[in-house]
């Protein structure tokens, strides 16, 4: 091996380090120590193993590169920094509030694919992207993701770890900064390298170990992954935490804290020179297809359905997801073992390949579609049980963060999926999918707007989240009736109505139940399907509460918080002579038949002819 | 080996076979192939190995059994019916309504410890009831926990299973029914023991491969775990699902379906005798201490702060909750590699063995503290920054199934943590934690209400999250306030108010910095500390909305969906004459200086009285 391109490297993670120390400095906060451990890995990845154009960072056809240690960013900007895109002044101004670099990577940097800092969730992302590259691209681009030793502790790492090797990501190499502190103490594994070995060998990786902050050997390390194959491969880089400052290094103390920028001098005074050195990065190989994701509108064509027939919205979702997936390939599924719960199942059968099973691990399942989403690579649909959607909560949240343009469909919502119980029934999904910024909150009635909801999450950019059901409902739309995103449907009305009843799926039925039974009792009332929980149609729900006289009854199949009752509430809050009541799910719910636990719990037609009545 | 135990044990396998396929016939619904996989482990654990006593089966001093594969509870109720527990006529009104005999066990039994159903959780929990056996009740009982193959791909059990290699928790058992058969498909590893013991051993536990039918194997199995020091024991059971069910064993196609009861006549004619068969179950060691509990009010003393100091409420936690731990030796504090941070680490310095730590493992962190808090061993305070509690959304959901007495204690919450950015600030966390039906939220403002918090929920019986704040904030109550569960602080009024402002936390010091400007400009306003989020103080909030004229300003460090405004919005909903309006964060926040950052996303002072103007 040119010991003059080691040795420049190893010069280059001095700069890495010299800039890292300053510019946490000058910001006066951020994760220096965590930083410099990985100094000789990110030099090395960036400036000799992966291929891209400094002037497209996020070209498609160019490696990836996920800091799943988020933490760590400082690295990584100077490494950008170092490689020309980003001028020294704007690293000063890290963590400004009108600076993109901020304190956890964002995609808001044009050379960052999905936001890291809640650890743990870096490999499953990369594991998307490395999925993407081999089955969908078929492209020679790799995929790198940086780690922390601390945050192997996440399970979710070990989904991830799980996906990569049954799906033989040989083009994925996953690099763990040993350094052997975590934030408050010594990791569980210190410094135990062949332990760490042990469990990516166990769960089927190739393991490589090295010393971190040896250049050589992690360059025979990345040469050697390259030449695995059907396999991915880990390498175990022994390092430590404050590399290099002096008085620091290696002790506990300093996680989170900058140290003055003279700490750096020492560091300076052993570079080869102070002009930023040249480097030849290699280019990529450009064969990635080009992709579009356009599906247009009315791709699902016109349903099918005869108006009465019962069908599950879970089922009708299924259907509309293989007319998606045929009009394009890049439409893909994923699940969590439900397949033949959500429907999933259908395009599964139909398309395989456009099907990814991701066994019981729905952070993996998440993460993976938010990778398979990076660089408009693929229109990513994650179904599961929408309870089970819950396992993934964090990165869901971290979804938000990355401004990721994944679908996600929730079957098996609420009470009404009957003797299974409580363990699986989703009451919290739609304040789960509400609190994601942007997101649209889809909760579709029937097959007819379900097909109509599954088109529209497709055509529209960003998070959009599908609740389905369990129970077969009536078909109360035409096939050719129109729905938008941000708008609501008046099923019932007429010019005497003295209540507006809000509500969406099973509580929809109900609803219309009741609202028979109330003209039978002589009190007509308005029924809206609230169809789009998110954004809310405001417009539609004002009108229809001021005709009927300001009396508002919502009910839905799930709990209080974040649910209907409290967005149609906040939607209207700022209104007087406007009383809005609430029908949910009070308590924990428990197995039984749907219809009977739909009386139990509050939310069936008798509950809302009374509670109408009330009024 | 005695051959007549042997027999007598794989008969009574066979009996729980029969129990669990007519007992899922009667109910047209439920889970007998995944029962019936493990038919001679259960019957092994049940009527050899566990010591209990079949009339007090929730005996501090019994052995724990955790069914993690929660939706193979038919074959658990077979158990508790050969025992002597459960009469059959009370399993065949398995699923109804009425029946605590669910589909996903809960502790709604008298025999069940932890709701399961949600799957992978298991494990954790055990570890929880494992740590407190070795470590706190230093008694005898032992922890077993039996696992389905497809539930290992959820990260949460190799959490678990680092724990407890960690922990050295050589009471426990876990119990692994590879039988092969996910829902829709077979699972990664399908009959691969050996991977699935490498997975194990590179976790740090011993595992043992069994025949999972063949009852001599483990009998053995169970022996030798019990000669093991200092590291848990997993059994490999190879097994068939629907085993013993003609034209359904080991067939894909039969998940969550049950069979007809003329199936079991095929096993029944294999029983050596109709009538039940007579146990002599080893009884319990009488070992386990009395613990008591209870601290009364009053035990975190009287505070000592001075009006206008400035502490954050985290510091303020720290405090209270060492406070509370020197009263009782069973509050216990976990954290997650944050307790610099969440300052339980006031208690790990102060009482270590009232410390535990989870590593950045937060979904085991709440496993372990729901498995903590069984058979009111102890009280648990989880604490991390509460964007990361996200991470165990589903262990909270499951948690409440539960019935859990867990503190939850998250802190950073909101856009005020500043320059690390959005990964690390909790906006729907007050969400989460609000759809736990029965839950507290409590959201102290300063130092001396977040000690009387910290008392309110060591004292109150069930979960109760308390959300603490990054920023130092002035004292503004005395150090003898009273606080009360479900009650809100006037902390400002005058006779002129115009408006009255809801807050908490950082928005209420910015909502009395509105309230000087305002009242500066002519517009009195008063000032409510939410302090309690639910159950919310209605009576209070309608008062003083009254008395001010109806006009209502909320604010808050969170997202809409489920937030304090929202709750506000839904408790006054049914009153006209109020008006609501809502400041809150909108958007997905950034990186910056934290007074910077509230007026960026416009819930500061300067905000509060542009809006409150607009009334």
């Amino acid at each position: 091996m040119a010991s003059d391109k080691v040795s420049k490297l190893a010069d280059c993670a001095n700069r890495l380090r010299v800039t890292s120390i300053e510019i946490t400095a000058a910001a006066k906060s951020g994760h220096p120590t965590s930083s410099v451990s990985a100094a000789e890995l990110v030099a090395t990845l960036f400036f000799d193993e992966m291929k891209y154009d400094v002037a497209k960072p996020k070209d498609v056809n160019a490696d990836r590169f996920v800091l799943s240690k988020g933490h760590a960013c400082p690295i990584l900007y100077a490494a950008w920094q170092e490689a020309g895109l980003i001028p020294r002044e704007d690293n000063l101004k890290l963590r400004h509030i009108d600076s993109d670099l901020e304190g956890h990577p964002t995609p808001r940097l044009n050379f960052i694919d999905v936001a890291t800092g809640s650890l743990g969730q870096g490999l499953s992302m990369a594991t998307g992207m490395a999925y993407t590259g081999k089955y969908l691209d078929k492209a020679s681009y790799r995929t790198y993701c940086l780690l922390g030793d601390g945050e192997t502790a996440e399970g979710a790492v070990w989904e991830a770890a799980a996906f990569a090797s049954h799906n033989k990501l040989d083009n994925l190499v996953a690099i763990v900064d040993i350094n052997r502190l975590g934030q408050s103490q010594p990791t569980q594994l210190a410094h135990d390298l062949a332990a760490y070995a042990r469990r990516f060998e166990a769960f089927g990786w190739k393991a490589i170990k090295v010393d971190g902050h040896n250049v050589e050997q992690i360059l025979k390390a990345f040469a050697e992954a390259r030449q695995v194959k059907d396999q991915p491969v880990v390498v175990l880089a022994q390092t430590y935490k404050g590399r290099g400052i002096e008085g620091v290094e290696d002790l506990e103390g300093f996680h989170g804290k900058p140290v003055s920028a003279e700490k750096a001098d020492a560091i300076k005074s052993k570079l080869t020179s102070k002009d930023p050195l040249k480097w030849d990065v290699p280019k990529p190989n450009y064969d990635a297809p080009t992709v579009d994701l356009k599906l247009g509108q009315n791709k699902v064509g016109t349903p099918n359905y005869k108006l009465g027939d019962k069908v599950a919205t879970r089922a009708a979702y299924g259907t509309a997801l293989v007319k998606l997936a045929e009009q394009n390939s890049r439409v893909i599924s994923l699940d969590g073992d439900m397949r033949n719960s959500t429907f999933s199942e259908q395009l599964w059968k139909k398309i395989p390949q456009q099907y990814i099973e991701c066994f019981i691990a729905e952070q993996q399942m998440v993460g993976a579609a938010i990778g398979l989403s990076c660089r408009d690579r693929a229109i990513p649909f994650a179904s599961t049980f929408a309870a089970f959607l819950t396992r993934a909560a964090d990165q869901i949240r971290m979804g938000a963060v990355c401004f990721a343009n994944v679908k996600f469909v929730g079957s098996h919502c609420g009470i009404s999926i009957g003797e299974d119980g409580p363990s699986q029934m989703a009451l919290e999904d739609i304040a789960l999918f509400r609190a994601v910024p942007g997101s649209v909150v889809l909760y579709p009635s029937d097959a007819v707007s379900t097909e109509y909801a599954t088109e529209l999450a497709a055509n529209h950019r960003g998070i959009v989240f599908i609740r389905t059901g369990r129970p077969a409902l009536p078909v109360i739309y035409n096939n050719d009736e129109k729905f938008e995103i941000g708008q609501s449907k008046v099923v019932k009305k007429s010019d005497q109505d003295k209540v507006l009843i809000v509500a969406g799926g099973v509580t929809l039925n109900e609803a219309l139940k009741a609202a028979e039974q109330l003209a039978k009792d002589g009190v007509n009332a308005a029924v809206l399907d609230i169809f789009c929980v998110q954004p809310i149609d405001r417009k539609t729900l004002l009108e229809q509460a001021k005709r009927v006289g300001g009396k508002v009854l919502t009910v839905e199949d799930h709990y209080q918080p974040g649910g209907i009752g409290e967005a149609v509430s906040a939607a209207l809050a700022d209104e007087t002579d406007i009383v809005i009541r609430r029908l949910f799910v009070k308590e924990v719910p428990r197995s039984g038949a749907p219809d009977a636990l739909l009386d139990r719990f509050g939310i069936s037609s008798k509950h809302i002819v009374a509670e109408a009545k009330k009024f």
